[in-house]
């Protein structure tokens, strides 16, 4: 079905969702490559609500991704294609442009709501394995360079380069076959990985310098304060993953990272090795996520917060 | 060959490098278990130079490693099987118990001098990944779970998770296969990654928070000192690595780590991320490496080693 409607279709529209990551700018440009390459006559748009991360500017056609302020028309489509979005609103304003055009859902996150015309959908390390899937399987798409380019970011940024537990044989098998392609692996990986910004760097040297440690409760916790923001000009994405780094500490079983916002609230993010399920510690604070991956916003001081916590762990 | 001669021996003595990484204690245990489960009538001893590092002491069977110093009786061998060494030497003191033994080499290191009576040397990720060839095609012993957790260590330290120039395509397919075995890949994620003690989270912290930068040469540069490292009661192996992450930083090509050592030197670590061959800057102080690390040691202080290497790139 998703053949024939892409084989119809003039004017098609790729979108993934905001605040995009690797694996989204990854599987939406891989499609984007891959449609272009196989039907050069149809008009194909990839369109996202943000910013392309700068650490993923070196894929070829970043150029190409349009966002949705710089809009100097109002794209027309009668296909529709969301990537790596578990629902319809995780894309912005950009649907908006689906009206009544035939909705094509790919993804790999378990939550999805199956939102589509036609759902592609598959628990997965990345949106950028299962595009693999519908590109060989569906679609009959050759996968050049260019196209496993994109997929290996995706593939890499959303397992944690082979480490989540996401990680499967099957996302081996794809990886494999990627390399076969011909990519710069070794240029992607310097890209990715290190990359690391100034502020990022100040970040996690305070944290690692700083950070506090509640031995019995194998709790660590780190607090970056406003002023240290404002005074190293400490960007919103710079913060992200240091939560994850705390982590490695072998003595930790709960990682907390705690950043003073400009609200003066206080956002939290845990992480958890095996036993603690940071999901129900978060709901203390009326946040959720995952087992080992959760956050929450509150209005609580640090003193306060870490009390509630050392009393639920 | 190989076949033949294990088959025929009764006393068979494995050994690996010494100051052991990841690989040399993964693919030496899974040769262990390995001859262990084919031949039980076959007496097999694993015996290195020193300590099994903390990290890898969750593998099943390091307590059966044998520590040279510690051994009570002389070892015998028909069989002395060498795994994970470029040269015979590598092994240190436990390469007297050869004797007149049949000698096998099993490495991935291009520079092997092919040692051994019998050789399977093989350019790859890791030893690991040449003993999977090794088992599966020459000995066809049966991988079982245990064996791959060995295995899986050694290929993923040996890659830096797959990060690592020297990974293929069939890298990627022998972590896939070790994967089907059922292997606790998220047990061995947490202990190989996820177990930095916190001498290593210190001097990461204080490398990061200190860390100079020479914008115009895109180098970055840390000493550690001695005092820090007495204060902190630093270890030995607390600063490996710490070179690789300061590389990660977006603004540098070259990353150098200093460290006073005990005797009033300084031993230097330089990595570079794809134009400067830092094997040639090494070089100025004796050293050397490869062209994307390599090291030194040397009597000159901090200023005049920058001062050099500035002039040198």
């Amino acid at each position: 079905m998703f053949l024939e409607k892409l084989e119809k279709s003039k004017n098609i529209i790729i979108s993934s969702h905001v605040n995009p990551d690797g694996d989204s700018i990854g599987s939406g440009l891989a499609l984007y490559w891959a449609i272009k390459k196989q039907y050069p006559e149809k008009n194909v748009r990839y369109i996202i609500e943000d910013n392309v991360p700068y650490n993923y500017k070196f894929l070829k056609g970043t150029d190409k991704i349009e966002k949705y302020i710089n809009l100097k028309d109002e794209p027309k489509a009668d296909l529709f294609i969301v990537i790596d979005s578990a629902n319809f609103k995780r894309i912005g304003r950009v649907g908006e442009f689906k009206k009544d055009a035939f909705l094509v859902n790919i993804d790999h996150h378990i939550s999805n709501s199956n939102f589509g015309d036609y759902n592609f959908v598959k628990q997965s390390s990345s949106a950028s394995e299962v595009l693999y899937e519908v590109l060989t399987k569906i679609l009959k798409i050759d996968i050049d360079k260019t196209i496993a380019e994109c997929l290996y970011v995706g593939i890499i940024t959303d397992s944690g380069s082979f480490q989540y537990e996401s990680t499967t044989k099957e996302t081996f098998e794809v990886a494999s076959k990627l390399l076969e392609k011909g990519i710069d692996k070794d240029k992607i990986i310097n890209h990715v990985y290190k990359s690391r910004t100034l502020g990022y760097i100040k970040v996690l040297g305070l944290a690692f310098s700083k950070m506090n440690i509640i031995k019995e409760k194998k709790l660590v916790y780190f607090t970056l304060s406003r002023d240290f923001i404002i005074k190293e000009k400490i960007q919103k994405d710079e913060t992200d993953g240091i939560v994850e780094k705390m982590l490695e500490y072998v003595g930790c079983e709960v990682a907390l990272f705690l950043k003073e916002e400009e609200n003066g609230k206080i956002k939290g993010s845990l992480r958890s090795k095996e036993k603690v399920d940071v999901n129900n510690v978060a709901k203390i604070f009326d946040g959720g996520g995952h087992k080992r991956a959760a956050g929450f916003t509150t209005d609580l001081m640090e003193k306060d917060i870490i009390i509630s916590i050392i009393e639920r762990i």
